[in-house]
């Protein structure tokens, strides 16, 4: 049974795969920048999307795209603060395809945006799997969840350009050691920038912004 | 493509329902309490089994499956403690359905074991719609993680016997409110137990495994 299930995943990978890039040659031609931020649950995706947003709105125009399987809480905070946002619900489904990116991007006006970001489904598994379109992918590991995680769900790790180390500003509290952490990382993938921030005191949060501006200016070739 | 996708998952989860009812008979038939422990990433539940593990061995043989994409560490830690306890890859699977949970059971020789406790993939989504065959769902939501999340992720908390809020010794330091995750957890489930717990320290670990200890009893009819 178990091999079943991977040969029907395996084609509706592929499928997948070639909408994807599809995808990414429009989004190249929009000159819109599509960013998929991954995470565990609570590891604090909003939070750093809000400050993300905040710090480069002056530079860039912005939108996101929250995914989730039931509510709509997130969208509703960030438009209270003035963000364009669109809510998606993925009817159980536990992360985004390129198919339902494609439908996000034409509901929140893509063509019009220079900065898309997608809030993807909160899991560090399933969203690994399925290619969104974006041109980057990105990581939230929070220091809550522990310094092993990249041992653990080595996928999401390979695939992010960046990898987000948030809530530092908890450090004290856990035990987390910043060093393992990162060795792991770029063990899986030496081309991951780490960033160490908390989306909560700001910390870090300007190197993070600064790099990612200057992805967006090499896609947008400005 | 969305509805092919849910098609074919329709039927794997169909044949998986009817498999994890035979499971759970042939548990019964054993004597043997089957135990399905799902959270997200770093949510705490390979603590939370030592400690349940350590309150309940004078009382029960128990064993513990571990379920993880990759590594070992849980399991060998385990065992260092002396718990018996098997690794089990789940091959980029992001869940344990029942067929795997039977080959764990044999492998874990579950005959002798009067609890095995499965520590599930690390997911708030997936393990969620998929049967183990256990005759008890647990979910941990951890304090770092948000109160908001049985709003985010309703399937898992409407499967889940108990609800363990761990992580309490942190509550001063995130924003978190007791009362309105408790409340969010009982309108999707008004027959879960929530315990609010610390792995670190110990606290409400023995009510946790007092009520445990109750189930058991049940189900071994002793």
């Amino acid at each position: 049974m178990d091999n079943r299930v991977l040969d029907l995943k395996k084609t509706i990978l592929e499928n997948n795969d070639a909408d994807a890039a599809l995808l990414r040659q429009e989004m190249k031609d929009k000159k819109t920048f599509y960013m998929n931020l991954m995470s565990s649950p609570g590891a604090g995706k909003t939070s750093v999307i809000i400050q993300t947003a905040q710090r480069l709105k002056e530079r860039l125009k912005i939108g996101v795209i929250e995914a989730d399987i039931d509510s709509d809480v997130d969208a509703v905070k960030l438009r209270e603060l003035g963000i364009r946002a669109v809510q998606t619900h993925t009817g159980g489904m536990c992360h985004l395809d390129a198919a339902m990116s494609r439908q996000a991007l034409d509901a929140i006006g893509a063509d019009e945006l220079d900065l898309v970001i997608l809030e993807n489904v909160g899991n560090l598994v399933c969203p690994a799997e399925f290619d969104t379109g974006a041109c980057l992918n990105a990581v939230i590991l929070s220091v809550p969840e522990g310094d092993d995680k990249p041992l653990k769900y080595p996928l999401v790790f390979q695939i992010s350009n960046a990898a987000l180390i948030n809530k530092i500003d908890t450090q004290p509290i856990f035990d987390f050691d910043m060093d393992a952490a990162e060795k792991m990382i770029l063990e899986r993938n030496p081309l991951c920038t780490v960033f160490p921030v908390s989306a909560e005191t700001g910390s870090g949060m300007d190197a993070w912004c600064d790099w990612l501006f200057g992805q967006v200016r090499q896609w947008l070739d400005i």
